[in-house]
């Protein structure tokens, strides 16, 4: 395993610079960071880890699994509603890892923090023989309680934002090429809705991203409520790559509607927001459809 | 890996239930928790990964990783002075994982966070073929902004809590036999310096827990604050146990003060404090042992 010397210069070298917009991460100098929450703030935490050959294929660089990880946790942020604040960081290693391949991770980092406006605060770094293995904890702030997944009432519609099942046909393209395309952009580098999470608030009944498939987060949100959730299939908004996969019969619907990392959000609101959820969408420009209702 | 269902039923099953202190971890049926810090406190928090066969010998067993894992952490927020308030877990298993096993993790979480009062509000579970893993993240909650860890100034006296060299007795022990003892107890389940740690508010000038050897974490203070410390070797406090493995030729005195895993405090205070710190040992029960100066 890297010693421990090995790993606290590299702390010290990659990480540190990363935590200079917050004090209280003390330049990771020290084992634990002290945080003063924005008054009236409410603390929203979520955390994912990001496992090659898990949660990417195999071979993939430390770099697409810290830019995928970090998404995926703002996308869970964006579901609550919050607006991202700091994070943590566990960094598991192989061995073997070069120098040069973590240089790479903390740039992506660095530019991932600058888009999104969070900051590292903390951390560990370990290593033995296992694959790579990155843990993200994300820390955001919001001035209510989160949006709820519960909270659809009969009468709700049920909406989605962007379209569903880029992130199945980014798969398939990254596991036959490392050519990059908007695809696989989707697949490595997803979008999370985080403007249109905030501005759901006092909109949305309830609220959830689509990280395990449509048909699978929306049946979380069916059993938070209780109710049952009448879905329009055909209303799924779809790419103009997945209407064409669709033609060409390389994928069925079922697949496009199951197998996730869409990272869009699934949400209910009444039916009396839809001129407002119009406004937003405009606003933000984001595409927001109607996809079915609740019962 | 185990799949999606076994995964969503496990933490239903096992680990919901540990969150029932906290409505805000939405009793793990959300992607993320909401918190409101109690008013006017800091945030502390700190993360630190627990792996089989890195932190302990390979072959243990959750739950054993679990108790190590949970009090490394809450003895980093010792270290700061803070008091422990929620945490998550990323559970990251080997895909053989019987649910045996996870019930007495479940368990030993369970004892944990009744004698700590430390809440379980979130995480995530993943598993591949590789060794058990596990990382805290343990957030406390402080008046202040925690111990500094450069704080020393020249005049200041060098304390520690404890005994030292007893985690590395008992992972000897635990090496060679399954049988336990004082000393595996203290290398398994060592006990955080919490009520020590809050009681040095105002009277500590610098502060860290030792998990990485008394020499190496006392050279972390020393290079925070830029003083240089003069430690005496023949006032560490040892046990028993310690000196009579030292009489014995079978440790050598740099191995108990360089190897770690005693988890006590080593800070600095002026020598004003020395009657206050005095009285704070019998009232926390606690042995506090001057072991140096600041030059």
């Amino acid at each position: 395993m890297a010693s421990l010397s090995t790993e606290i210069s590299r702390i010290a070298k990659y990480f540190a610079p990363l935590t200079r917009a917050e004090t209280g991460a003390f330049n990771l100098s020290n084992d634990a960071a002290a945080l003063k929450i924005p008054a009236g703030k409410h603390l929203i935490i979520t955390t994912d880890s990001c496992i090659e050959g898990v949660h990417l294929p195999r071979g993939c660089s430390l770099a697409q699994l810290a830019r995928k990880g970090f998404r995926r946790n703002l996308s869970d942020l964006a579901a609550m509603g919050a607006q991202p604040w700091r994070y943590t960081l566990n960094l598991h290693l192989h061995n073997h890892t070069a120098d040069g391949e973590i240089a790479k991770l903390a740039s992506v980092l660095a530019e991932e923090q600058a888009q999104f406006d969070c900051v590292l605060i903390g951390g560990d770094c370990t290593s033995d023989d296992a694959r790579a293995h990155l843990t993200f904890t994300m820390l955001g702030v919001c001035d209510h309680h989160g949006h709820p997944r519960g909270g659809a009432n009969s009468g709700d519609d049920l909406y989605v934002s962007g379209t569903i099942g880029d992130g199945f046909l980014g798969l398939q393209e990254a596991l036959v090429t490392t050519h990059h395309s908007p695809l696989t952009t989707h697949y490595y580098a997803p979008k999370p809705q985080l403007a249109l999470g905030m501005a759901l608030h006092k909109i949305a009944t309830s609220c959830i991203d689509i990280s395990d498939g449509l048909l699978a987060d929306m049946r979380r949100l069916e059993a938070s409520s209780g109710k049952r959730f009448a879905l329009s299939e055909h209303a799924v908004p779809l790419s103009e790559a997945a209407l064409f996969a669709l033609q060409q019969n390389t994928v069925t619907l079922q697949q496009l509607l199951s197998w996730g990392d869409d990272y869009e959000l699934l949400f209910t609101a009444p039916k009396s927001a839809a001129h407002a959820l119009q406004q937003l969408a405009q606003h933000h420009r984001v595409r927001i459809t109607k996809i079915g209702d609740v019962n």
